[in-house]
């Protein structure tokens, strides 16, 4: 007789701290002796789908140096998936935990995976199949709804903080010949990444000058009248630009995508090359140089740019999770719960999966100036004590 | 009566240590009590052209305090250029100088720039004018010659040997969505950087498992049948490609640039979207889904992947060129010089400007595997010192 297992699962576009959601959910297991078996599933419900023996992995055996080793580790250890599941998949799902006696899920993902872990959970209890599902909130694009704020958005809105200020005084140094440069942020259709990168900015000599968020529709002209008068006045401008954009009449402002499909499993839409198209754009209507830096999946696995404060909420989310699931609960998904006083401080708790599922949560345009020109003090009220400390001011000759 | 004084520029693609080296010239400089007045040079030779008061600043009374935020700054404080010069502008510039007193030049730059130097020296000489200039080297690309190295490189370096496995683990874990990644790496006509990607790559479960740098002429039917193989064997391939390859016929593998000219002033070529270009090859050819990771001028100025002795390095070059203008030296460009026993060390040395000017170092062909699949131990054992210490390994769920 199998005894029963809590399984553990990780989902969507990795992030650069997501292991340590996963080593928090293993230790916080481990710790609870509420388990009698610990197990990791291999690129999410495509694992379970497979339904082969080597996709279900035990972790009970992982060990402190092992786990510190994992929690510093970029993008996913179990593998990741982008599975868009059919209706009959969710049974075969089931077939597998009843398989291998799973009688606790933790997944951690984004809304797409709360979405399968509620419909997982809803399927159980109408088979009479005993099932605990909990989520672990995880994204980059920090656009779940439910929470304050989602583990891996801190880090990648670090990296943009950072390196944001770093590209502008490179374009400063180059601004006799490269005049203009375009920032191409992932965020799919939510700004907060693309905010990010104003975040540590002081003043007019650093960018990014003009941010367009997928929230805003892209007007052209107005693009261009904007470059123009910060050419004029600076010399030189950066653009932080949302790889999904609109323009007015809702199309993807975006050259061809790189693969044959539009768009993903999900429906979400796939594109490549925003920030060339706008690059290509500011040289045709303005006859300058502009260049484009899209660092990809650099934005979600730079090690060097993880919040620390970014890392122990990960970390301590997963652990949330498997005490959750050890105490008895019976699903949800964990949320980050902001001190509305004093020094910044994050507490948890808990959402319905189904109040999560499938939702997003845009950037509101209330954290935006009004010609796109920076983000407001709002915003980075909001934003800065997710990336950890500030780093040291640039310097500018006189 | 003016003064004489010791003029400094920087000049070409900024680094994240250049400004390392500006503060190690003034420093030293300073220190050494044998000039009049240390002068900032405003976007190097451009600077002199423009022949206005302004373009020419005061340096002598930076402090320690500000010299240290300097060194800690990235890319060009003093404002760099990529200015072809004509004929007549050596006159002009030497007017410049004359009318400034200016006895000294130091340039920090590549290797246009110490032919500019050389070309002004030449002048000067022909014409009685009384000027000594010497040449601080300076590339990401590493392709001076007479040098083991150059400031600037070790950093870059590390940018691309730490980003490469990150980029590698968040394929892994997605590789049953994503395939196949591109990283579009700088480097004009020589692959240093392209290479160093690989520096840090223990087995085939990291990338670049495939290099594509300058030197090997782009043949698309062995490049697809090499990713081809690897996706067999792995399951996803990491691709490190320069941003300049040229096919067996000698045209550059590239989408249009997105600059009207199609060259640069120096007539070095101007090109944008390799990377796409190649992800765009692979899906068409292979039918599957490629990314492309196209940091751009962040792998240049990332001061989270400084290497510390890169940047140790650049400020001593610095200082070196100032010490030897101050002993009177008349010309040439600092060289570092590797200590050919023992543990990692550099010495600095001096070669004359003509040597270097406008020659091209590529990577050694016994620098990569035949088959373009990974580096040798040669260039681990060349390239590794430069990078600063490693970063601990990744860790991987067995």
């Amino acid at each position: 007789m199998t005894r029963p297992a809590l399984l553990i699962g990780q989902s969507g576009g990795p992030t650069a701290v997501l292991n340590a959601s996963l080593a928090g959910v293993i230790e916080a297991a481990q710790a609870s002796g509420a388990f009698a078996r610990i197990l990791g599933l291999r690129h999410g419900i495509e694992g379970a789908l497979a339904g082969q023996a080597g996709d279900l992995i035990p972790l009970d055996s992982l060990g402190a140096t092992e786990l510190e080793a994992l929690a510093a580790t970029p993008a996913a250890a179990l593998g990741s998936c982008r599975h868009k599941l059919e209706p009959d998949d969710y049974e075969r799902i089931l077939d597998c935990f009843r398989a291998h006696e799973v009688r606790w899920f933790c997944y951690i993902g984004g809304n797409d995976s709360m979405d399968t872990g509620h419909r997982l959970a809803m399927l159980a209890e109408q088979t009479g199949y005993d099932l605990a599902v909990f989520g672990v909130p995880k994204t980059i694009d920090n656009d779940l709804v439910e929470t304050d704020h989602c583990p891996g958005y801190g880090s990648a809105a670090r990296f943009w903080a950072v390196t944001a200020q770093e590209a502008s005084v490179d374009l400063a140094a180059m601004r006799t010949y490269d005049r203009v440069l375009i920032l191409e942020c992932m965020g799919r259709n939510a700004g907060w990444l693309t905010a990010a990168a104003a975040i540590y900015r002081r003043d007019e000599r650093t960018g990014p000058h003009l941010l367009l968020p997928p929230e805003r529709p892209f007007d052209e002209q107005r693009f261009l009248a904007g470059i123009d008068g910060i050419l004029s006045r600076v010399g030189y401008c950066v653009v932080a630009a949302a790889e999904t954009i609109r323009d007015t009449h809702g199309q993807l402002v975006a050259l061809p995508p790189t693969s044959p499909e539009a768009t993903d499993r999900f429906g979400h839409p796939l594109v490549a090359g925003t920030g060339e198209l706008l690059a290509q754009r500011v040289t045709a209507g303005l006859g300058v140089k502009a260049r484009v830096n899209k660092p990809g999946t650099l934005q979600r696995c730079s090690t060097a740019h993880v919040s620390p404060v970014d890392r122990a909420e990960a970390r301590r989310a997963g652990q949330e999770a498997a005490r959750r699931l050890a105490r008895g609960e019976r699903g949800g998904m964990v949320t980050l719960q902001r001190a509305q006083l004093g020094d910044y401080h994050c507490d948890f708790g808990v959402a319905p999966l189904e109040q999560v599922a499938s939702r997003e949560r845009k950037l509101p345009v209330a954290y935006l100036a009004e010609d796109g020109s920076d983000v407001t003090a709002a915003f980075r009220a909001y934003a800065a004590p997710l990336l950890g400390p500030a780093p040291p001011p640039l310097f500018w000759l006189a």
